[in-house]
């Protein structure tokens, strides 16, 4: 029951937050921002104490050397997630915004005005680094939120949102906007997916497991986070120069991210001379390759692909690479194994790009670049809260406009319906 | 098994035509919803005859009274079933419209581009009118749809989705564009809840337990509807000419739909004035009055109200009715007991319409306008498959607009990821 009970406390707390920071100025939201990244610098030493506990802890558990690293707090990472929070600061405020308003014949004026979620949970693991960015992006967009990173990270993540939270509170943020659950049991998420009388929206982050567990069991809306298994497909019509860099870049760039390409996609017409120096290029940059039968003809060292190996977001150095007959065959292996993250095709041929855009259903559809641009700051958003998987609500990379939601505000004269 | 297995197939079905209808000419979508419609006239008889089935069935099993006439079709409600696929038809279609298009510095061509959901699984009880209101609205916006409809329509729905599914299909809409579940096994609803690789979205449209037991129980994401316990706050500077339209408007023209008052809130200041005249005129209209203690003083035949009775969408010719101290603790009784549906304020005061429109939190909000507006025809949107009352993804009436997505289409030369 503790655990319940903390959860329920923080989450009414939250809400009760939510209401009076639903309309505080964009200046005041801003200058506690500013303060919060001042503080979480001046802090460094008392938040990179509590980060050695949790590093110490996980090398004594036996975490691999990458999620060690992606525990770690360095003075840099301070002084990045205070330059983040700054940055939100910087980013025009939605909340309050009227995107339309319009007359009706009764003579009734109706408006669709932008508003915060309200409470926010927020479910991720492992980098303290989301603590902050969460709590920014969701303080700019006026809501409250509920953090619950993984059990890893609770020493950085303590500290961290102590620090943060108080700073937020002597810039005239409602107490209780920013909070964490402190208790690491599994149960304290099982307690937020139900707690719908209290949060208006989860967004899980972290890997398949985490956000499998949140969909299937939360009733509180989800706005699903992830999985990216993305293709490019380099067309008959392909600039080849071109195709060969945008297909290094969408791997290896950095692979371990959702918007790095997983399957190649080759039309047969240029697969004899793409492929050899591409897959070889692609081989000493250390990068595992997993053809078709027909990409095996071709390239002999490459180890047979199999059925799963379309289907899997490898996250890593591996490629699956397959020759396709045709763009239409392209499609409908990116309909079939796509996970609608983001899909490329390259081509210099007009109707193909044209229709590539058209038919493929994905957050992001790219021609001729690298599906390594689907990221909040690369469309201009200057943060993201995730990237959403999901048709409901948003699509692709979330920033403030997506932490929000609207009412109709309506202007009468006395208007009854008739 | 067999109505997994029915389920299973007809979502698949639509699956695969939902990616054709994703990129179909708005042309086709406007011939197939007018010729749907025609077929419907032209078979009137045929599906008269089916209701007739489901209303002598209903009459057998007791159903109300009430229940009966929204099962029971005549020749006038086929024709305004039919006229509603004309007016979808002759409403703008929101696929393909680029909202916005931005260059990024990297000369990155960034635009957001409307798409449909994809298929959309309708769970909705007794109004077999709904079954067309969908069908049509679904279409349009260039989704499949799967119905599931109330046993006690089975016989009527059937009728009317072959009846408009083949005349879809013959103006060139795929097959599978429009499914009902035939099966009227509970367990349909079950399958469809958990069938996240094949729908998309869930909308239920019906009582509070339907609604309960879609969103307790969903792993699909939903959009609920539905519940409103609406407000009515008259202020010290109310025309109290004004408010008593209002109110008798929000109450008495249409009792039993979710935009009607539940709940009227009276400032002191004018309670003595405008209350004993408004409640002898609503009780004349056959409303049922529960007041509160200060209520019952200046009214003194008023029923005493409970606390439940604050809680309560009576849907019904039943009123409470609170006198407040102050605007304050009229907003503060509407954040405690509202549904966040439709709120109201009758007011002269420019700063206290200014604050109420700001600090309510609904998915409408009025000043000096009948809560009974918040509805898709009357804010100029022709037509709504539901009132949302959830935050994620789209509030209030949603129309062809909030039956879409969006994905970013990027227009590159080269760009990759530095």
């Amino acid at each position: 029951m503790a655990v319940e009970q903390e959860v329920r406390e923080k989450a009414a707390r939250a809400r009760k937050a939510a209401r009076r920071l639903a309309y505080l100025s964009t200046g005041v939201k801003d200058r506690a921002l500013l303060s919060m990244a001042d503080s979480l610098v001046k802090s460094r030493d008392a938040i990179m104490e509590a980060n050695e506990v949790d590093v110490r802890a996980g090398r004594e558990k036996g975490l691999s050397r990458a999620l060690i690293d992606r525990l770690l707090l360095t003075p840099e990472r301070i002084e990045d997630m205070a330059e983040g929070l700054r940055t939100v600061a910087a980013l025009p405020d939605p909340v309050g915004e009227v995107e339309a308003m319009w007359l009706r014949p009764n003579g009734l004026q109706v408006g669709r005005m932008r508003v915060p979620l309200g409470v926010i949970g927020m479910i991720y693991e492992a980098r303290p680094n989301v603590t902050v960015d969460a709590a920014g992006l969701c303080l700019k967009a006026g809501n409250a939120v509920l953090l619950r990173g993984g059990s890893e990270a609770i020493n950085s993540n303590r500290a961290i949102t102590a620090i943060i939270a108080s700073a937020a509170e002597r810039s005239g943020i409602p107490a209780g906007a920013i909070q964490l659950i402190e208790n690491t049991d599994r149960e304290a998420v099982n307690v937020m997916l139900k707690l719908n009388d209290l949060l208006d929206v989860l967004i899980p982050r972290g890997g398949a497991g985490l956000i499998r567990t949140v969909v299937q069991n939360a009733t509180v809306p989800v706005i699903e986070t992830g999985v990216g298994n993305c293709h490019v497909y380099v067309d008959e019509d392909a600039d080849l120069k071109m195709a060969r860099d945008i297909v290094i870049n969408a791997k290896c760039q950095r692979p371990g991210v959702c918007n790095a390409m997983e399957t190649l996609l080759v039309h047969r017409a240029v697969a004899r001379e793409l492929l050899p120096g591409l897959l070889d290029d692609l081989k000493d940059a250390g990068v595992e390759v997993r053809g078709c039968e027909k990409t095996r003809e071709i390239v002999s060292w490459a180890t047979p692909a199999t059925e799963e190996d379309w289907a899997t977001e490898y996250l890593d150095l591996i490629l699956a690479v397959k020759v396709v007959e045709s763009m239409e065959e392209a499609m409908d292996h990116i309909y079939r194994y796509g996970t609608r993250h983001s899909e490329a095709i390259v081509t210099r041929d007009y109707a193909r790009a044209r229709r590539f855009l058209q038919e493929v259903d994905a957050a992001a559809v790219y021609v001729n670049a690298s599906t390594r641009f689907t990221d909040g700051y690369q469309y201009g958003f200057g943060a993201e809260i995730g990237i959403s998987t999901q048709k409901l609500h948003a699509r692709g990379p979330m920033g403030l406009r997506e932490l929000t939601t609207y009412k109709y505000i309506v202007f009468g004269d006395g208007q009854i319906r008739g």
